[in-house]
């Protein structure tokens, strides 16, 4: 299925966006099933939080109905949705008025092993730390140089996904990812106010872990305190949970919690 | 004049461009002068410096030969190069094989009020700070939403630049320019090996200053380093050199060396 651009069928933008120049934009990876969009209301309210702080005016609207649209006809998949401030003049002055750019682009939904969700993955230690940025911190923009050089530090099989630090060693998420640890009964993430990506699939374990009446905090986790914890695991919009069973020489059981929440996450996601 | 993509007339990219995704590439902004680069050994001296720490394996021979080609058609003006890491699948790993994509803009020479060099500039002081992310530092790659940040902070023509600080506080650039400060007779820069970019004119003024003789210290500068200095000054490949005269309420004077300094600058950009 072709992409689209603004809402009609396209699958190029000039070379004077903004999006190019200055990776001046957001997006977002959304599953689609059915032609609908399980996490429809995060991934639209991550993008309006997006476009406030770093203010782009995106008709928010416009692109709700624009991305339901694009995801009817879709059917099953992947819809990648990018929202550029649009054409500049050179120079980092934002124009104004500017006009956001929407870009929409279909994909498979991806084929992962069936044993990253059933017995769990082994996690990279990646040398590549995070920045801290706090003016752009949780965001999902186009700035992800760090995840680039992170992803390229492995190349085997063997590690499905690569755990970042901080440059305080503070344990903060996976490269595409965000990741979760159970310890003494509480459910812990990393608080993503100096780094990281506020994920969707986060924003939803978090509210369904509160749910069922587990504790939850979301504050600074430090190595030391993962290596220590009962459960550990990964989760994003696309697979949804999948236990993390190593890292280096450590490894944890797939636990009850984990589980139960990887249900619920199928049933929400139809996978 | 219509831009370059890959060497053929062109102003459009596709979608699936890692440049859009990631902002995974680097660029250089460039002073075309009768059909010649004056700066363009290091142009090319950071592009490959770059290309070779994000692992991007461009044909530089190439990039070099159509770069010169293209400034021969522009004759006078900017012209803008980018380079990414090419199309990719879903996902950060850098596809193998990547083939690069090579962009070239024509831009005019921008029409600074000649106040700017003559009387010096007011800085704006930018609330937003440069992260600390050694593995990027010094290059001019395409993730700059920092800078368009910055740059957002004032509208105002009484400033022509901004300050830009590390999270510490140190003195690092301006939002599209390098800074200098003279200090009990010793030229001072900040070292980029955490942030910043280091340009191509602050290379040039470092070569220039010492072969005047006069003493070059690259490292970190506080504040009120800043604030104590004899003469302060910033650079770009395509304005040269502009004094500083203000920062809030501390003033400097245009002082001899940035006088030396911008002459002889003046003279190679032939401006």
């Amino acid at each position: 299925m072709p992409g689209w651009v603004n809402g009609a069928p396209g699958e190029q933008l000039s070379v004077r966006d903004r999006g190019l120049a200055y990776g001046d934009g957001l997006f977002e990876t959304i599953a689609v099933r059915g032609g609908r969009i399980p996490l429809l209301a995060r991934h639209l309210a991550r993008l309006a939080e997006g476009c406030r702080r770093l203010a782009i005016p995106l008709d928010l609207a416009l692109m709700d109905s624009e991305l339901q649209a694009f995801a009817g006809q879709l059917g099953e998949g992947v819809a990648k949705l990018i929202v550029t401030r649009g054409e500049g003049q050179r120079g980092y002055a934002p124009p104004q008025p500017c006009q956001p750019l929407r870009i929409l682009q279909a994909a498979p939904l991806p084929q992962y092993p069936a044993a990253h969700a059933e017995q769990g993955v082994r996690l990279f230690p990646c040398v590549t730390r995070l920045a801290e940025q706090p003016l752009l911190a949780g965001l999902k923009h186009l700035n992800r140089l760090e995840q680039v050089l992170a992803r390229a530090e492995w190349q085997d099989a063997e590690h499905a996904e690569g755990l970042m630090c901080d440059a305080s060693g503070r344990v903060i998420e996976g490269v595409y990812s965000n990741l979760f640890l159970l310890r003494g009964g509480a459910l812990l993430t990393a608080d993503l106010s100096r780094c990281g990506v506020a994920g969707v699939m986060r924003a939803e374990l978090l509210e369904q872990a509160r749910a069922l009446g587990v504790p939850v905090e979301v504050r600074d986790i430090g190595h030391d305190e993962l290596l220590a914890a009962d459960e550990v695991f990964l989760c994003n919009s696309l697979y949804g949970v999948w236990p993390v069973r190593a890292l280096q020489a450590q490894h944890w059981p797939v636990g009850p919690l984990t589980r139960k929440l990887q249900t619920i996450v199928r049933d929400l996601l139809d996978i």
